[in-house]
């Protein structure tokens, strides 16, 4: 059995879920891997709320520091979200000889290269599953698996929030300011919904695909993209009639020596593998040029299965710090 | 760039897609992933055939052990197809010190233990994507990124004649009998249907996905098997009454401490993901404690996507290697 040690910075929703993945699987996670994982440190100033898990006063910390520093940890969970500090952090994890996982999307689309080029130079890997799709293995798939291909084409329904809305409008003729506010009172929508319903969050992913899956980096602000604000109920009928569905998708085209990419609704026919992907459920398309159609469909979003993510790329990591003799 | 050199064994049809998708994605592996693949040596009797690829006479052996012999191979490709002479050759050539891939379901459900222990025993690498699904990448997914679950539920279409037979039957009225002729004409059904339409085929791939993602392993014969020659049109038309569809599927489940398993043709309701796969595609439905529904869905046959599997397994070997310092 080997053990890895693991910093966890962030215990909001999504780092509880991981602490649960690993909590209720330990056993699995052991006899199929003969790995001991443990959560050593945690940076979160919340140390008293209630979280149906089982944590250790001793496991909390204030500062970062005493996580990078720590000789014993060998991969760092981040967990925070938003740009800063999650970017200083893992940059400063990497640089302390720490193998990084995140599923922090908008810190991986903004800062891609440095974080990228930083791990490479400090020989840690840096995974980041979770942060497209949720719990849908999509990025290891186009990065180990699928890599003998020549992709042709990325769609991906990638915000819950946004494919939830259109959903509720398309089967039950709701209109739009209304099921925001169901979706609101249930937890699928923040307060302020902007990043999702303006297609911000799902600009974020595809540039985190598109920099896997054709080596091509474009800034999520450089990406042109459209929201679901301006979608009407007669426009969903209109498209209906037409026997199509209005989904909000992400698309990556190669195109000659182009790509062309963008964010926008889309009206796509009843038939196509995407049009049945329902309320909260992500997928995405690949089109490879020997593997040709590819779909991946799984939920997008949550604790728990971003959690899976999150403890699958720790997992990996430890098999290939093992393959390097470094554990 | 790491050079890697590659033994194949058969260059019928899935190895000539094989070899295809080598060749015509060359640049992009190299660009990925730094590695220079080449199959020096093929095992083959019909070297005059017309394959539409670049071999030369030189490569051809007509003596497997010319392939286990030479120090310069790491990895030997099996595409022969059938248990036996195939699991022999995986066997010598693991005993040789080669790492293997496959992409023979037959092979591989009959005589799982011996190839997975020999393989650990000699320290190579084994593995056999392409075995199940075809071009989906669903073993690399179970057995690395989603293993921080406890899988509850598998459900696949893995057979894409079967498919290809039920989905016609339902959307055209066809009978069973007129259908298969027109698959056998087209090549999706061999001249001796039975290991399809018997359900035999999909047994053999159930076998390999409950091994990896239940750690059981059940011999294909042991599988309760039931296959589609005895479905009919009014059976097809009652279930479409019910607003359900009848699919051919290979499911296990745990029910307790005990996997519930078998083959046989199902009803499955209209929304569920499984019943928009139609015709030749195969699909993969899992369940695990974490992560919660997920889907894959892709070409589950032919040349070129079982060579995209095949290839990204060599390219997977290759890294792990690099990793030993054994390239």
């Amino acid at each position: 059995m080997k053990t890895v040690n693991i910093g966890l910075l962030g215990l909001g929703n999504i780092g509880t879920g991981t602490y649960k993945t690993l909590e209720m699987n330990r056993e699995q996670i052991e006899s199929f891997s003969g790995l001991d994982l443990r959560i050593t440190k945690i940076l979160e100033k919340d140390t008293t709320r209630k979280r149906d898990i089982t944590v250790m006063a001793g496991q909390f910390t204030q500062d970062p520091q005493e996580i990078f520093r720590d000789p014993s940890i060998q991969v760092v969970i981040e967990l925070l979200g938003g740009i800063e500090p999650a970017t200083t952090f893992m940059l400063d994890a990497m640089k302390s000889g720490k193998s990084v996982v995140t599923a922090n999307k908008a810190a991986v689309a903004a800062n891609y290269h440095i974080l990228t080029q930083t791990a490479k130079e400090n020989n840690v890997l840096f995974r980041f599953e979770a942060s497209v799709g949720g719990g849908i293995p999509i990025l290891n798939a186009l990065t180990t698996v699928l890599q003998a291909n020549q992709f042709e084409e990325i769609l991906g329904i990638l915000n819950g929030t946004t494919n939830y809305i259109l959903t509720q409008m398309t089967e039950y003729g709701l209109a739009y300011e209304d099921v925001l506010k169901v979706a609101q009172e249930k937890g699928f929508a923040e307060a302020d919904p902007t990043a999702d319903v303006e297609g911000y969050d799902v600009a974020n992913k595809l540039t985190i695909l598109m920099a896997l899956a054709f080596d091509k980096y474009v800034a999520p602000s450089e990406i042109p993209t459209v929201g679901i604000t301006g979608i009407t109920l007669s426009q969903i009928e209109e498209a209906k009639k037409r026997g199509n569905k209005i989904k909000l998708v992400a698309s990556a085209k190669k195109e000659g020596n182009q790509i062309v990419y963008g964010v926008k609704p889309m009206e796509l026919p009843e038939s196509h593998p995407l049009a049945g992907v329902s309320n909260e459920f992500n997928a995405i398309f690949v089109k490879g040029n020997a593997v040709d159609e590819l779909m991946f469909y799984g939920k997008g979003a949550g604790p728990l299965p971003t959690g899976s993510a999150v403890m699958g790329d720790v997992m990996q990591i430890a098999r290939t710090l093992i393959e390097r003799n470094a554990i």
